[in-house]
């Protein structure tokens, strides 16, 4: 039996349950999937302070999942919050939805657009881009402006997604589209038969990587830079 | 029942078996995994024109999968010969196992060398690594200088290939190695074990590619570049 | 005497007729360039696939030109088909007219726009920018939706060929227009006229790179990666 | 008065002391600077983990010096953690140290050298000089293996440390050098004389760059990215 | 005391008073800052041709600085002319307004727009950004066609100038403005306020680097490229 | 008749007379080369300051051809000084030897080896070779540290350059080399000789390039930054 946790760095409880449907769906016969809601941190990451404030709670989660001797991570949310550091303390293979969506895009067409909730979220999906060696299939991001716990509240939120995405390939030329938020996951399907392009969500992508690395036998190299972090004592907040 | 062709672009059966069996070996149940071997074309591929020979052959082989209804392909030969074409061609996805085992080798650290065959290959890898992306993980690229077909027959290849593996991470400062040849395929769990370093065999990478795509969902987009191309009337070779 | 082969990849006679008309125009006293039609092979090359059919033609005809003891050779579709092959094969010089067409623009001035046919070809046409290291020169690349045969006999070809010429030297700020298929050669003149930039034909340009070349005593390196290719017997077609 | 806070992202007060004391010896008549020590975290920043588990300590030092008014801050550790939050959260300019001395060392020649602590730090000093545009300036990164709190209490700290700097610059053929080092401060006038080219400590640097930053009037844009962070509930740690 | 030279590298005095006054608006204490008009050339810069003319003026100035101990220079037109000639003649740092300004506007966002006079300039910023490592900061460069010395006489110049600076950054997409003409530098502080983002002025940016390398005892390298150069009897024009 | 002056911008006659033979040696009938000698300069050219220093000289040149009615003009010093501003007073083409050598270099191989004379000058030659596009291309630069002048009267002269092309050439695993100054212009013959692998001359190189634009009819283009510059009256130097 492979165990994957698919960790939601935010501490919004109904999104991690929508994600870990998406994932399961996807998941191979004998990958047992889990959503893992953060403990504590921001209940949705919309900007670099979000982020940041996000990762300690997601460090704690990835503790805990090598303590129950997890196979691998997925780390939802679009910024991939705290991958590095993950990647020290996972023995396992640890990925982010960026990160797997942008890549399964690449192999889809020449190049391909992102969607995302907030335009202040745009620079760090660009410097994600860069990072990955994907900024080449990048043709454009994109903004909805719908702040990510609408997406599931807001009932015209599908439909102004699905337009964006309409949009975005029109406008840049794009092979295909990449959901630019942990919480359009569940929209991929609907985008995908209107748009009539593919449409990538990292959630799903993801746990299938995560997967695929762990059926070969592949982990984080321990080498050098993700070697375990020397042990030291912190000083607690007070 | 998901089915993937591993084509292997040259006409030496025997290693199409060999890197049958090793993509087997990771497919997911309820995935049918067929190599598939050129019917004509060079028995191995070591120069431009060995690849460029071998274009018309593996076309043949997607021509006759997408009769079958094949759901999608490996290109297995780590110059990922003919791509661009096999994309128009399928319906489906098709991966090449350069493309595959580089991305592969990006989530599991820094940075990563490739080690090949034959020194004049190499060329044809930075230009692969470039278009994927992946320069910015790829530090080096080594050639044992084994011509393909003794990867199988020479004794001393296996010997010699692990010490090309463990060379190129001490001068090039890698977490991974990447495999620059599908006849290498059935080395990767001896060499990972002898270096303790992820070590990434493109023809594995490439079917769970292939397979997590299919599973998603996901095929080439037909939007632009990738559409069948336009039927016509070729001058058939005399 | 210096003989050039100006190998058309195509096989349609009529192209190859007008391009070396425009090729002479130009050439050197003492130099002969003489068009050469591929044996077999598609008509015009408007997809990856096309051009992945065309280069074993296409190697066939620098095979007969090594035999014949040409000096040089002139890849004359803009995809560069098999040019690295072909490097391979040759002793003397081969230059792609796109590469020639390129380089040659990055003398006239800060940036340049592309010309093509068909949209879908533009991919290539980008990869080929950058392999050329001519991608900071590029400044778009835009297509008239002309079928490449349809050059010749439109009688409105030459008018909107012309305009996207206009319009894309606007759109882009460029200072010259480089022309992206062979079968535009003969409207350089009009174009550059009508515009008043200057406007690159690959033709003439390639045809002049390599004559150059020769007169330098210039060739392929075959220090190593464009070394003759390993002697092979390949499995015929059936 | 202009109040700039030197904050030090890592616990050890020995260290604010000591770069303190290097940030005030360039200050500015009228210039306050102000070392402040993170309230918790790590003692040291060695990893990715170190570094994610400093930013919550660094951002609430910014949120504190918000309250009192303060005019910009310098971050003051080599990995330049928290950056773009803490840019989120002031009014006024935030400086990395490794941001100032990349961009300092790139007036000073055409190439500099990066010498840091551990080997392991080197992924993330390559990941900044990318971001600030100094690949370009960087030619290699070099580690002594002495741990950050040593290099204050080993004896052959400086002695190590000044011969690293000597071989970078011969080995990379370099102009000047970067200390990648906060705790490296206070080698640098002695590493300048030893080995005669210009070595820049980011500490002073960065001081000097907020001073010029306030004096000219400019902060951080609020147009978009940067913009005051949504303000939230967060769940707090348990 | 420090002493800075401020050249003006055209002969036009006026200018030169405009922008002394800028920059000893910002100089620290103990800083004096003097506006220094070159003895020869074109009397504004506004091509190639005339960048390429102003040189030997400005480095006769250098000359001059150099015997009179100067600490360090700015030069102060945004094609940075003779800024690599510059180094070699002095011993103090030596620091273009292109160069300080792009500098000082990556630390205030994620991209800026670049507003200066004429259009055929803008082949030169694109190229110095390049060289800065800046080209990822620069979101795009815009022209109000207005010549040089017209800045300073033409009742509208203002007007034009912010109107083009508002345009940039709402077409770009960018966080702050850099004035792209010394003759601008005088428009900063209004510009600022009707915009409502930062807008960076070359002249005073430099002129506070000048200040702060010396502050720190940096400056140009001397180990190889920029050591001073051979002396040699040079013809002299007739 | 095409008439294309080869203008060599140190005043050091001799020279002039070397790399016109050269260039004569490869011009094509109907076109006529002559060496123009700057007026007024350094007598070679080794450093920013020569380089900034021998423009005037040149661009008078440029000038006087302009009024003889000259075709086309190639700047025979590898640093290309010069060459915008010339490209705006000229009506035909104007090509730099680094230029023409780099271009011409990258149709025989993958990658080339500039050896040029002192270590000094590499800074500028990278800095070109990326002007170019040609920085993919150029594997490393080598420097014989031997005075430019000296390469025509230092007996040991040839044989020290041609060592440094062959240890150059290991070193980088480059397929050919380019010399990297106008004085080793006749010595091309021998060293290919020697090494056995393609040496390029840019004399011999630009000269082909510009005789071929004028076949072809192509020149600047003046729709922008290449007009002809604005008319100004120059302060003189007294």
């Amino acid at each position: 039996m492979t165990r994957i946790w698919l960790i939601n760095p935010n501490t919004t409880r109904a999104m991690t349950s929508t994600i870990e449907a998406c994932a399961r769906a996807v998941a191979g016969a004998g990958v047992q999937v889990v959503g893992v809601t953060s403990d504590f941190g921001p209940p949705s990451i919309e900007s670099h302070y979000d982020e940041a404030m996000s990762v300690p709670g997601l460090l704690a989660a990835i503790r805990r999942g090598e303590d129950a001797g997890v196979d691998g991570y997925v780390i939802a949310c679009f910024g991939d919050p705290g991958l590095d550091a993950a990647r020290e303390l996972a023995a396992g293979p640890v990925i982010g939805i960026a990160e797997a969506a942008m890549h399964t895009a690449s192999h889809l067409g020449r190049g391909f657009s992102v969607v995302t909730t907030l335009g202040r979220t745009i620079g760090r999906a660009e410097e994600l881009a860069e990072r990955y060696g994907m900024s080449r299939f990048c043709r454009g991001f994109h903004a909805c402006e719908i702040p990510v716990l609408d997406l599931e509240t807001d009932p015209t939120a599908l439909k102004l997604v699905t337009e964006a995405c309409r949009e975005a390939i029109e406008q840049d030329g794009s092979d295909a589209v990449v959901l630019g938020c942990a919480g359009m996951a569940d929209m991929c399907a609907h985008i995908t038969e209107e748009i009539g392009v593919p449409v990538v969500d990292g959630v799903t992508a993801a746990t299938l990587t995560v997967q695929s690395l762990v059926t070969m036998g592949l982990r984080t190299s321990k080498r050098g830079e993700y070697a375990a972090p020397p042990a030291k004592v912190y000083v607690e907040k007070a």
